[in-house]
């Protein structure tokens, strides 16, 4: 009745913006990601005939409140599959995620709860399977089953049975890395649900960007076959260019961005006028993410370390899919 | 043969964004602008039969070029409807607009040619023909023809004859101010006529930009009518937004915007928030305007002047239309 399993984060280069239902977490759009090394987290569920409720350890702090709630009703789906609905865990999860690096641990932290989740309880699910309950927790981290390049289909059914990720080409394929580029603020005053939530319903954009993702998705999936770095980047970069524009257009407007993520995205426009390709991508926050090849590490690094108003800069390498311990 | 006519530039709280026709300059759609009393150019056209070519003075130097050929072509359709196809004129413009304040000369430019042109000429020309006229030299210019509020009504014929602006509300009516804020840096990589074509071409946006522009202009001209600054100035800050969103999504993507206009673009939030109601907006470049209310004139220049990067603040009132001197 314990297992522990271990999983990353990833990065979207075609975004998930938008849900057509809130409960199921069911998107309006398909979206591609890259699982990454650097950021993971690892979690140990023991489910205990002697408990009377569930228990939620983070980093070895306990916690309650909102995040404590998110992984209950995570848990009641995982009893339900399991028919054990009486049955109460204690939840113990370790990021390894550098402090404030900007990254949502929830891509992670869900996509380890549920691995370790269904095991210790008993349940016997295929990747697809283990995909599809993870997107309940977070819909993001339904990727993160999969290391390196991975899709999640967004499907058509009402019930979400057709709706999670695929693998796409795995970690060892193709070694494209990211910088993660932090910023010394990042305050965001949008949360990414209510900003998602927002466009989708205001934004006079938000058909025009549900229009595009088909043709980004084939693009870059070709894009990836050929290990065409600068077209993977560059379409990675308009499609979250693409993203962002639907939030100033959503009623009233937002932006998540800050002058210093202007001036990030100026410096990778920079780089690549100086010959070095490298992209940028930037989740509902003000902090960016650089994909770059290894042979430019040292450089790209400097570039962006030397930006003012960036705290830290942190490269990974392509992760791996869930791992149990 | 000679006539002097001045005109103030114009700054549009909803933007013209789009050609449906090049030669004619006729706009995807309407648009609406306060004319400034801060920046006019003044224009002597003099017509003589002895000359066997135009001549262009701007600021008492000689100009060539690009520039003039815009002018002369202008010039040509002065001619046509007059039937003096072979009379070539002497034109001395005088730019009352601070150096480097980022506002395009072409709006007040044009309008200024046109009325002295028309005049010197012999053509009799009302507003509305005068504003047809002269958006043919440069659209934005059409507005000019009027102070204070204006709309620029796109109209549906293909030559153009229903495309011109008229009033919505003179200069004395209210009193809008707007601070030209001036960056120090203000390099654009994508001219105004280039970004406009690119985005209509190219934009899986601006089919929803066009189908959101009845109800700005409802909306903003109800607002106008009822001197509500607040609204006003936020369906103008979301009109630009938009407009600017429109550019993140083209192919290539490209954007006005530097982190010094982010900066200002929080500031003016900023101000908000301490109870000062201010909005700003943004043209093809990255220089931001400003628009408060007279009595938080001193905290607003204070405000705006302080922002790293930013060079100059410039302050206008509404302005006057055309008049002849």
């Amino acid at each position: 009745m314990k297992a522990t399993a271990k999983a990353h984060t990833n990065i979207a280069l075609i975004k998930y913006w938008g849900k057509r239902d809130e409960r199921l977490i069911l998107p309006t759009n398909s979206s591609l990601s890259l699982t990454l090394d650097g950021f993971s987290t690892t979690t140990t569920v023991a489910f205990q005939e002697d408990l009377s409720e569930d228990q939620f350890m983070l980093d070895n702090q306990r916690v309650e409140g909102e995040a404590f709630r998110r992984v209950t009703k995570f848990l009641d789906l995982i009893r339900q599959h399991a028919g054990k609905e009486q049955l109460y865990a204690t939840v113990n999860s370790i990021n390894d995620v550098p402090t404030a690096a900007g990254f949502a641990s929830s891509a992670s932290g869900f996509a380890a709860l549920a691995a370790a989740g269904a095991k210790a309880i008993g349940l016997d699910l295929d990747d697809q399977a283990l995909s599809r309950l993870t997107r309940q927790g977070s819909g993001s981290a339904c990727r993160s089953i999969y290391g390196g390049f991975a899709e999640w289909e967004m499907g058509e059914l009402t019930d979400g049975s057709d709706s999670y990720a695929v693998p796409i080409a795995p970690a060892e394929r193709w070694d494209v890395r990211v910088a993660a580029v932090v910023l010394s603020s990042t305050m965001k005053k949008v949360s990414s649900r209510a900003g998602m939530k927002r466009t989708v319903e205001t934004s006079p954009f938000y058909a025009g960007w549900i229009d595009s993702i088909p043709n980004d998705l084939k693009q870059i999936k070709e894009a990836i076959a050929a290990k065409d770095f600068e077209k993977v980047g560059s379409i990675a970069e308009a499609n979250c260019l693409k993203m962002h524009a639907t939030t100033l257009a959503a009623n009233p407007p937002f932006t998540y961005w800050h002058d210093t993520t202007m001036r990030v995205m100026q410096t990778v426009g920079d780089m690549r006028g100086d010959g070095i390709p490298a992209y940028f991508t930037i989740d509902a926050g003000p902090n960016v993410k650089v994909l770059y090849l290894p042979e430019d590490e040292v450089r790209v690094k400097q570039k962006l370390s030397e930006i003012s108003g960036v705290s830290d800069v942190i490269l990974s390498k392509p992760g791996q899919g869930i791992s149990y311990l």
